[in-house]
């Protein structure tokens, strides 16, 4: 009967709003893979129902340059697109974005905004989605962002915390789905997010990497791989800083990044736990143990920048996307 | 006081006997990183204390064709000669060996060896060595037989159960370490082993691997190994479906192994959780839920070798190496 009742008022509502945050992608070890919610920025959707079957797209405000128009080649509504297909739904939706997250960035802004959609968007559907569905839906918004289908800004956005997100293997037409694991987050895990005032364009830092690596690299890029898992999950410091790094992305995008080895070099002076790209960059992320730890670690970054860029201390949390009204 | 009545008691022996199992390597989703023991098959080592400052190779019986006499060649004492340089001895070691398990089987038989005989010769030492000590000193013998240092066989022997073995960056002439973590094993995992009647050398199956492979297939391999990962930690049977499976080596190892496919699909019939190359082969493995669900998936395989190989059906434990007398 509660179900009942739900459905009712989901049919009543002409208006939902939603907020999704920011998101480092890669995490060093986990290219494609990994990545943790950062609840310090976000986009925000406002999708309302239109009466034809259709996605428009609505205001764009906030840290904008431009943003596509036409709805397919739109990440915040691409995936809405496939959803009023796929549903076969007699009304449809406008989408307004309010962008937090500077695109270019490297903090999975695409990702955020097709998230805050899809999940603005189910507030107005009849037989919600689960949060799975919610995650392939946004996941075609963010394939037109960066050209092929990853969920490593998707998942952390929309589920919160730090996330492990598999494609499965599903035929070219299918939606596509992600096996998630949401992961442990040792207690008294703190970032660091350093914005540098530059903008890196993800499909250039993509198309730059060479597409086969040696098997050494990939022996030992697997042992910080299944290190870093272990440390997790045993919440052990100590294998965190043995295995948070990344020898195979790193050195082949760093060179995009003015500064990037100054940056990296003063998180490693302030001692922090690993510092790398995070997502396709310019944004460099590092991690620390404990508060006081992080803003040292922050402060020194800073400096090496000259004050040329924002930066965040903030302790990892399972804080994902959420309606918002 | 009581490491003194101890060590009073390891100078009057002269002789020492220990046993280390059989193992595991790779695992589908840790080339080179990931092993386990299989305490079904073994070598023993008995090593003696003799007065010249060297190492001997005594006696070899078992299930063995030919083995190095050199000491610096064989597996079993490569690791002695140096622990007798680095500790200074003023003894040396006689090394015999009853061999459990057949060489060029893909079962560990070199890492058993040179586990069983430091395992033997560290109870001879006035000052033991440590676990992680006795795995370098092993490692070395280890790497006679393979080539390279890896401790994905030489780990699970020494420690038992289910290891993460990394090596460590050291100089050429450090004594090799490695970062052990002794993963959790989920209730009711169980090991079906195949031994196909053929012998393959280890150098060559290693020599035949392309020394790169795809960017893609890293990703994906990397996303079967964080989730394999993730499958041990939460005990998720389901996740160790999906992820344990090797696209990477498999596919350019199975055609050495006669019958591979056929032997596989007899695993996958039996509704095996994965099933793969053991080590560098010839030998088989697969994984199921339950001795009766092991039983049938052993009897499955066997079926398809028309009865030409060993088969084992096991509960993974954390049983490795032991001295025996």
């Amino acid at each position: 009967m509660k179900g009942k009742v739900t459905t009712n008022i989901a049919m009543q509502l002409t208006r939902a709003k939603a907020f999704a945050p920011a998101s480092v992608a890669n995490v060093a070890v986990g290219f494609d893979l990994l990545g943790f919610s950062a609840d310090v920025a976000g986009d925000t959707a406002v999708v309302e129902k239109i009466d034809e079957p259709q996605v428009v797209v609505g205001e764009v405000t906030g840290l904008m340059t431009s943003l596509p128009l036409s709805p397919l080649e739109n990440t915040a509504t691409a995936g809405l697109v496939r959803l009023v297909r796929d549903r076969k739904l007699n009304f449809g939706f406008r989408v307004s974005i309010q962008k937090g997250i500077p695109l270019g960035s490297g903090l999975g802004g695409s990702a955020a905004s097709a998230v805050a959609a899809i999940v603005a968007a189910n507030e107005l559907l009849e037989a919600r989605l689960t949060l799975n569905e919610m995650l392939s839906y946004a996941l075609i918004g963010e394939g037109v962002a960066s050209g092929s289908f990853h969920a490593d800004n998707v998942a952390p956005s929309l589920f919160g915390g730090l996330t492990l997100a598999a494609m499965n293997e599903t035929a070219p037409n299918e939606l596509p789905t992600v096996t998630v694991s949401e992961l442990p987050i040792p207690e008294g895990l703190w970032c660091v997010l350093l914005h540098p005032n530059q903008r890196l364009d993800t499909k250039q830092a993509r198309g730059i990497l060479k597409p086969h690596l040696q098997l050494n690299s990939h022996i030992e890029a697997s042992a910080n791989l299944a290190l870093f898992m272990t440390a997790l999950f045993t919440s052990d410091f100590d294998l965190i800083r043995r295995s948070l790094r990344d020898d195979v992305i790193e050195p082949q995008r760093a060179h995009l990044i003015d500064g990037f080895y100054e940056y990296q070099k003063a998180a490693y002076d302030a001692n922090a736990l690993g510092c790398t790209i995070s997502g396709a960059g310019p944004a460099l992320f590092a991690w620390a143990r404990g508060e006081a730890h992080a803003i040292a670690v922050k402060t020194s970054m800073l400096q090496a920048t000259s004050g040329l860029a924002r930066a965040w201390a903030f302790e990892l949390k399972r804080s994902g996307a959420r309606v918002v009204s």
